[in-house]
């Protein structure tokens, strides 16, 4: 076995500590990956919170995960020692229902295993995530990181980027489209780069009068504050894609009045409680109300090649792991431009 | 102007009564139907009863029309008296704005001019409906009725007919899909008949055991009681397209769940509060819920002679209009099979 450390909630809403586990030796399609950079993404705190039920103590978040691999298995073919890699939200699934065969592995008919708080069919315990020095996985699930880009504003593109890219694709966002941007956080601002490198007409819609300059100074063609009646009541009918990254309860009702005939408001975000939705929203101009979760391995690496391509990485924090409890606060504040990413070589330090 | 006698509701909520008013003398581009049948569509009750607002009265309900062309402006092309023609929904819109000039009248964004209860810029007054002996409309919104279709079953395939047909189509429902159909009214038959015509594979979701009985006898390969829940569990996660056409408050989550990865479930009744909808039941296998509202005039005319070449019509109970009031109580309790139409020749009678 693999000797481990890294940071742990040992119980549900409990701080972070350092924490000491052990990770499996590669078999024979396992990758090894030295973890260099790990993205904090607002749902790794709803976990360690318990927020959707279903978590498992103690808890090793993280799933936007870069690094080196440093040992691979005799079958390993994608990889060599020396690679810069990537895990993102998953470790497997499997691998034969028809979503897992069409390659979106993310809506896995039996449940994709996550990269933490899984059921783990190697140590029969549970799944550890990327809070750690290193991490083990099957080479399926692990995708290449070009070299143009940086390794540490990359880390998010694991999930933020990945959320945001797959429903844009779905849905053609591109030239000639109206796209809106519903909450400017570390998924709201990769919505944002991606919309203007796709071609789109990019408005964002904020509750905040700082994220509204910095929505224009990240590209975006306007931006609207939500609690202003008279501007939001200048935009409705006028978007054929909005895409909403508000985990936090919110009006439904206003954000479907933003679409145009055949518009679509994809929900990326995770409210915790039903929201009230009209018929009439919905039948007056044909509008869809859609939900997306991350994206395939396949679509993952796309876009990770995308990004390489245009030069498209996360505006990032960096924070060492010891202050991960402060930047715990300050994410749920919305207190950061845009994500915070955890430089793991603190982990070696006192 | 041309004096016509019809039924209209002189308030909200009133009985049905004779009513004698005028049509204008047809413009160049107009024809004059004399109505030989009109269908009773639920949302005439709700609309003599204002139950969504906006009702005006005296209203003379009915947008299920069919009949014979009687006379014809001078600039009328498509039509010559003596033809069987229909009128649906609508009798103008603004024909200017980029969803009329779709072909997408029904999301006209200056609003359609619906057949009744509707600002008409002719008579500065407000349209009348069907159930009447006769009715003027511009040539470009009345439609031919193929002259194998029975004509007093294929008056309800001018609403029931078309606001199940569009959805369908704009959805892709076909052969290999797996279609879901809840509730069995006017609307729901319809979508039976046409989910079995474009090789669907339908099941019928249905909270009465008779409608149950009557889902098989129509075509449907299955027919499931809502209220069975061992039956609903069964039917999880197996379902491309869902079409509610349910007015009443009922649980879109457990139709959410009906829907297979990247399934949609398009309302097309109007239930009078919003529902409570989950992201989870979204965002778990990309679903949508969208909304669909009757249909455009060309893609009304695609349906009709869709139906003359495939011999489909509706089931109906055949009504004099002495009995309406009587035909709304039997709609409400959802006693009819499964479209009242009215016999316009018992207007002449004592």
């Amino acid at each position: 076995m693999i000797r481990s450390r890294g940071y742990a909630a040992r119980r549900a809403k409990a701080r972070l500590e350092p924490f000491s586990f052990e990770r499996r030796e590669p078999a024979p399609h396992d990758v090894v990956l030295q973890i260099e950079y790990c993205g904090v993404c607002h749902s790794d705190i709803h976990q360690v919170n318990n927020d959707w039920g279903g978590s498992e103590f103690p808890m090793v978040p993280g799933h936007e995960i870069v690094g080196n691999v440093t040992r691979t298995g005799p079958e390993v073919k994608k990889f060599a020692p020396g690679d810069r890699a990537a895990i993102g939200c998953m470790v497997d699934s499997c691998r034969s229902c028809s979503s897992c065969l069409d390659g979106e592995e993310q809506y896995c008919e039996n449940g994709p295993v996550f990269t933490y708080s899984s059921p783990d069919k190697h140590s029969g315990g549970f799944t550890y995530g990327g809070y750690s020095d290193c991490i083990v996985a099957d080479e399926a699930f692990v995708v290449k990181v070009p070299e143009k880009l940086d390794l540490a504003s990359a880390a998010p593109l694991l999930c933020a980027g990945i959320t945001t890219y797959s429903p844009m694709r779905r849905w053609h966002v591109g030239a000639g489209c109206t796209m809106g941007v519903v909450g400017l956080g570390g998924l709201g601002h990769m919505a944002v780069k991606f919309g203007c490198a796709f071609g789109a007409q990019v408005a964002v819609f904020t509750t905040s009068a700082w994220k509204a300059r910095e929505a224009q100074r990240l590209g975006a063609h306007e931006a609207v504050l939500s609690s202003d009646g008279a501007a939001m009541a200048a935009q409705a009918g006028r978007f054929d894609f909005i895409i909403d990254t508000v985990s936090a309860p919110h009006d439904i009702h206003a954000l479907l009045t933003l679409l145009r005939r055949d518009g679509v408001l994809v929900l990326v975000g995770l409210p915790p409680d039903p929201a009230p939705v009209a018929a009439f929203d919905l039948i007056g101009r044909r509008r869809s109300l859609a939900g997306s979760v991350i994206g395939g391995i396949r679509e993952t690496q796309e876009m990770l090649d995308y990004c390489g391509t245009h030069g498209i990485t996360c505006d990032i924090e960096m924070t060492p792991i010891q202050k991960i409890n402060e930047a715990y606060a300050r994410t749920v504040k919305g207190d950061v431009k845009f994500r915070f990413v955890i430089d793991m070589a603190s982990l070696g330090e006192p």
